[in-house]
């Protein structure tokens, strides 16, 4: 079997992948964009199409307490360790239709070609259906992933979602998960019986569309460190207070951001990444009017970089930022709750075979830190050896607007296809390949 | 008649100036603070309060197309020019009981001393109860004074209450008033008929507690100019995208912040006495969250100074500012609605014989520019001459936290007593002065 022979079934898996992302944009249709709220209907419809899907590729279907789906090809020795492909299923509210369910999708097209190709695996294969990554609806990183793991941080089932309000915990039990025995620590995957995670996701920049290329290989995964809902308190005043009795909580806000930005372009400038983003970003809207000066102004704050050495050195400077404008205004931060992913490293034995993977498909790729964090971490994070291939996407993500084309998608299929079918040779009876 | 028995017989209309305080408070309390709501049932019931202590004091009452409230003390000649004392009786919400009726209180607390003196004037004196001075309702200033000069702006009476979402209009005629009328031009003041108008008002700033001293008279008001519905468009986008490609809205929002507050502290350092205030200033709610760039950012803008040139000059400035961000972070400012309101000049005769009254009177003053804007400011625009008092006040304005003595307002009260008595001998019988 010739790399060419994986890159045709794969590309002739077309129909599969269209129609089910075309299913799950209906299902998630939430104009403008597609709304996969996790633990919640929208998700929920996500992850019953996709099993609908995987039941007719002739996979065996469970899940977890934290209810992700798991759909497994069995291997020749269903002992042996196991190997999971995967992304989540939930969305951002008015999101795109492809950030997250682009790597489930490409796991069932690969099982679809593996079966058509007639390659029996040695051990399992799991295309995973994680929920709840996304972390603007919980301000919690990899729910679903770190569920399975038994790595939630501590609290996270007594946080609320920003719409519902209601507790983690109870919209798991929604789904048919049992937060109880997640409490009391359970876990549903133990790490030394996992082979490999990969995940292939769509790119949530335009660095591909930018270098040409259909594809990019992970080089690893940002940790980061988050304030999810921070404030600053100062005075409000009058819009004719003097500028030297002012302690303008909006003014605090605009230096600090400033600051972070100026920090992010000498770091850039350096040739160092990272990134930093105060998504929430706002006055008071019970207080805030033309002629009064701001005294309470909130914001929340994503630092990430993909050096665990950077990370504490940013974190330290954002401290020190703080200090001073505290100091200098007259205001005070309140930075509530913090939280923390940590870097997320890519196996190298992974990344190399990719590498050479796409380079006997022929498919030009880039080698890419990822600009987002991804459940991959989560699984990096206990060890699991861990690959990601991302797929040209040329509107960004979180929006409407991404733009992944099929034929990207299927490249991206054809080199995941390709890594499962060849680099894993040593559990696999891979039948003359 | 010396400067000492004018204080003594100010001093003892305290139980007036008290009660009258109490029960503006009582009428307005909106815990926290006061809220007199413009053309509303918080500013009505204050008119009708200071009304009924008007009457008691046998003053002929009425009212001008845009409901303001004149109560009138008849001198020898009805047909001479007049005087007239007075301020707002409207307040931001929750804000404090002082900011504008201190004015009204005082002008009926010199009216009653002039009584208890004996001194006829030669002229009428009228205590004028202003409506909707607090822009913050209607995003337009100087509204009922501008009414009863026939100088509201066009449009100003379809605007709409930020709250009620009724029009200027609508809110006049719920107060009696008569919006066709102010439509078609209608004027009650004409500027040729008036000698002068004064205004006592507390400071909206802390220099008088700075300063330790009780009273300052004002050399000048600042004009403005103002953004009241601003935003920026760049480009939602997702946490992971690099700094090269974003159009982040929120950032762009914080740089304007930061380049106002330089160029003010640059004018204070020069001595150039500005302002800049930038009271709303938010990401969009609907789309905002902790792993999203801010694709949207709305703020309010309001910058004064005491000089024509100087707001011109700054107007320029904030224009290359605003230029400067759009080129570089590849977002769009809409500026929305711009307002202006001219610097007010004061009267240097005015200003001349209130400094002489403090120092006969032994009441230390400071030469103070006004921090905020007044009612005075439309006076002086159409050339009528014009003054003010102010009166220390050590937590700022508006808010609740509004921290006048009686003492202070009384000396306050006494200046104006002092000059209705003494400066405008011209067109009064002093009976002895």
């Amino acid at each position: 079997m010739t790399a060419a022979q994986i890159a045709a079934v794969v590309a002739a898996q077309r129909p599969i992948a269209s129609s089910l992302f075309d299913a799950l944009r209906r299902d998630g249709l939430d104009e403008p964009g597609v709304s996969r709220d996790p633990y919640g209907a929208g998700e929920q419809r996500a992850h019953v199409t996709v099993a609908q899907t995987a039941r007719s590729l002739g996979l065996e279907i469970s899940a977890d307490d934290a209810a992700n789906l798991y759909m497994t090809l069995p291997g020749r020795d269903r002992g042996a360790k196991s190997i999971i492909v995967g992304s989540h299923l939930d969305s951002v509210p008015h999101g795109g239709n492809f950030d997250g369910a682009a790597g489930v999708v490409a796991g069932l097209v690969a099982v679809a070609a593996l079966r058509q190709l007639g390659i029996t695996l040695a051990c399992d294969l799991t295309v995973m259906g994680i929920r709840a990554e996304e972390s603007i609806w919980f301000q919690v990183s990899y729910i679903g992933s770190r569920g399975a793991l038994g790595t939630l941080p501590d609290g996270a089932l007594d946080v609320r979602r920003i719409d519902t309000q209601r507790t983690l915990a109870e919209h798991i039990a929604d789904c048919g998960g049992k937060p109880d025995r997640l409490r009391a620590g359970a876990r549903h995957l133990d790490p030394a019986r996992l082979r490999a995670y990969l995940e292939l996701h769509i790119e949530q920049a335009p660095s591909l569309v930018e270098a040409s290329k259909p594809i990019a290989i992970c080089t690893g995964i940002p940790g980061n460190f988050r304030y999810t809902d921070a404030h600053i308190e100062g005075s409000n005043d009058h819009v004719g207070l003097p500028r030297r009795f002012r302690r303008d909580a909006a003014m605090a806000g605009a230096e600090f951001a400033v600051s972070l930005d100026q920090l992010w372009a000498e770091y850039d400038a350096k040739g160092i990444p990272m990134a930093c983003t105060i998504g929430r970003f706002h006055t008071d809207p019970a207080q805030h009017g033309l002629t009064i000066v701001p005294g309470a102004f909130h914001f929340s704050l994503d630092v990430r970089a993909y050096d665990a050495a950077v990370l504490a050195e940013l974190d330290a400077k954002v401290d020190a930022i703080i200090v001073s404008i505290e100091q200098r205004r007259g205001v005070r931060f309140h930075r509530g709750p913090k939280a923390r992913a940590a870097v997320g490293p890519v196996d190298p034995t992974i990344r190399q075979a990719l590498t050479d993977g796409a380079v006997a498909l022929g498919i030009p790729a880039l080698e890419l830190g990822s600009p987002a964090s991804h459940d991959a971490a989560a699984f990096a994070a206990v060890g699991v050896p861990m690959g990601m291939i991302f797929v040209r996407n040329e509107n960004g993500s979180h929006n409407p607007h991404e733009a992944m084309t099929i034929d990207d998608f299927l490249a991206g299929a054809a080199l995941l296809t390709w890594w499962i079918a060849t680099s894993a040779a040593g559990t696999l009876d891979l039948k003359g390949v």
